[in-house]
């Protein structure tokens, strides 16, 4: 039962248009009506209850080893198992959930196992995040915010060379919905000398893919480029806010800090490795000039099949368009081919130091903005700093954003041929400074 | 019964020359012969071990709450409790271990509760480290590596407002005598454009204070000045092994990253806030022209009494050394007042934006390098970027560290009509990259 082969569900709302057909199947945490958080797999407009189903004895061999793992209300255990453990519980999922399964009579006389999702269901963190790196890795990203500070020569020499990344706050990260709070902390009022304390006034959001560990390391012991595709568990949307006035002062000598550690959003849903198989793509041709990767970084599989083709887009909902019935205006359109380094290779740069990864730990690709101005991943991109405003259908115009303001993430691939998947929602709103 | 009386223990390696007098008590996580890690208070040449004191019945009311809450191998929940647990177990403890004590007899019938440090019990992490911060707030190190890229402006212009730190790497911080693996990476060697990857050759180290979190505070909301010192659970020393090599090629545009994450050394007992108590100072005058820190670094409690009177040494002892019975180098002897910034002004800058802190949360100081040649934190401004070897007694010279190498910090507080207390070591020795 291959993807390509289009296989349905005999669950009406996966064959539709929507992010979770059968062949898409992410796992998520969730919680109804208060209740303790346990694992589940998005499918149409429903969450497959895992550990219902478990209960119901629908597993059996690895597979139930992998439920198992993922209940408690966090999937670190799970992401542990690696790739054959999440082969096989995907395998038993179409089995259950495809339109042929001897099994539908069961799984719906016990109607708790397909919950309705837009209903009572909170979605959480899928993982405790023991350490979380935002990568720096949208080259045109990169060049835009380095034509800010250096016009004639964006990137500085170590970009093409080193995965760039740093250390991000881990202990605010926080699923899809929670609301995001305007951060406070100092700033240099332009012209100024002395620094000024109060809300930000340049806050903005920046488009990225979040990458979750699956299989960690030895703290001493490298991944291998070769083998570190297999240590990925899945992949979600990320969005970075970041208080750029904030930023551009404390930034210097060690990098970005209280600008980005008051939340972190992202979408609560894991797509694994294997949904998204279709859509591989071999790495982007380097330009002519850019220099190979070091040995370190270099493997053929990788090389061929490393790049992901996934469609990201971001809106902005204001209160004003929201009422006004406006819809939510199109920030960007851009995709995750824009990343400079495949995701084995920031795991394999991560760790070749010895660093200890851990399964659950989160990385960010960095802002993927495209060449286009239609592709930005940033008001500081869009804006150019601020200095050229948006209009929305609302009348409304933003250099930055405002108190009220929804900004929300989606992904989508697609491929002929293929089911297309998205990635859920990733929203979050801005909410005063306190 | 306050510590200034200086105050016996019944037990006698706890009234000599040694780091943990009756005064200190500071708490930790230890196993024995691989049991499972519990937790034991450091008395003289023993641990008191918490575990089994509870089961005999010591505890009751606070002090009991704080033991049940010190016990699983890991302080966080401790650690929450905040101050007033805190203080009731220093009290009991000081019952129970103090000469006067009327269950010297039982404790010492039971004589598993105090078990001899040196023998067969492995000292680990206080506690789960959520997230880990570090400062740069030894503002004599700073100007020294400032000063190796800016000689006429050693400091930039954010540095006397902004405490300034950076996210560090949790999952490899590691308790005292773990080895370090020297990290392999990427250099630019001098005069080239291509970088090259191998084994750092710039191996160093950096003397710093650490600070570990108590209560934690929701998302959101920021921990004021007046209440951050209440944050804080205990102290410990933190030796930030770097790789200047790595560094220097990968820290733009977002900070250190693989240089610093292959592993951090600690010292694994907590010293508390009350055991400090005698040593706390006035902040130190800032030099003239220096600006007043803004209001929510402002407390005049703090500026009272918010800085730490902590001797710092740090030694190296080499494989050569160690064959030829040689005493270690010191290196360096420092102090605490080389903090630009209180410990409360960090926990208040850090929250300052609703940035959720943590129990177990570790804050490092930052280099704290005095401003005279015997006293600085690491070999990057010893050697002046290895321009200027060191000699050791051994015959041998060092730029950076070499395999074999071990350094050991140590820190004392002296003040007369008191008993001097230490921190206990954090030792780590360098093993060959693998």
């Amino acid at each position: 039962m291959t993807q390509s082969t289009l296989t349905r569900s005999w669950i009406a709302s996966a064959n539709g248009h929507t992010d979770f057909p059968l062949q898409n199947l992410p796992m998520g945490v969730f919680s109804l009506n208060g209740s303790a958080p346990r694992s589940g797999v998005a499918i149409g407009e429903h969450i497959f209850d895992l550990e219902a189903a478990l209960a119901g004895g629908l597993f059996e061999g690895q597979a139930k080893v992998a439920v198992e793992a993922s209940l408690g209300g966090a999937l670190n255990a799970y992401f542990a198992l690696g790739r054959s453990a999440r082969v096989a519980l995907r395998e038993r999922l179409l089995e259950l959930l495809g339109e042929g399964s001897t099994l539908r009579g069961k799984i719906e006389a016990q109607g708790a196992k397909l919950l309705p999702l837009a209903a009572d269901c909170q979605l959480h963190l899928p993982a405790r995040i023991g350490d979380y790196t935002d990568f720096y890795v949208g080259i045109e990203h990169a060049k835009n915010v380095g034509k800010l500070f250096r016009p004639d020569n964006p990137l500085l020499p170590n970009y093409k060379y080193v995965p760039i990344g740093y250390h991000g706050r881990a202990s605010t990260i926080r699923a899809s919905g929670t609301e995001v709070r305007r951060p406070k902390g100092q700033t240099l009022p332009a012209g100024q000398t002395e620094p000024t304390f109060g809300p930000c006034a340049r806050l903005d959001y920046e488009l990225e893919l979040g990458i979750w560990i699956g299989q960690g390391n030895d703290l001493g012991d490298a991944i291998a480029i070769s083998e570190a595709g297999d240590h990925i568990a899945g992949f979600c949307l990320l969005n970075d806010w970041s208080a750029r006035d904030i930023q551009a002062w404390e930034y210097q000598p060690l990098g970005p800090f209280l600008s980005k550690s008051f939340i972190t959003s992202i979408s609560p849903w894991v797509v694994t490795a294997e949904a998204l198989e279709p859509f591989r793509r071999a790495q982007p041709a380097r330009p002519e000039g850019d220099p190979q990767p070091l040995a370190y970084l270099l493997d053929p599989k990788d090389q061929a099949g490393g790049a992901l083709d996934i469609e990201l887009e971001v809106l902005l909902l204001t209160e004003s368009m929201r009422e006004q019935n406006l819809p939510a205006h199109r920030l960007g359109l851009s995709n995750s081919l824009n990343m400079y380094w495949t995701a084995a290779q920031l795991v394999a740069h991560h760790s070749v130091n010895g660093c200890q990864l851990q399964s659950g730990d989160l990385f960010g690709s960095g802002t993927l903005s495209g060449p286009d101005r239609s592709q930005l991943g940033s008001l500081l991109e869009i804006t150019e700093g601020g200095k050229h405003p948006i209009e929305l259908a609302s009348g409304e115009v933003r250099k930055f954003l405002e108190d009220g303001d929804e900004i929300i993430l989606r992904a989508r691939c697609s491929r002929e041929g293929y089911a297309s998947i998205g990635f859920g929602e990733c929203r979050g709103k801005v909410v005063a400074a306190r």
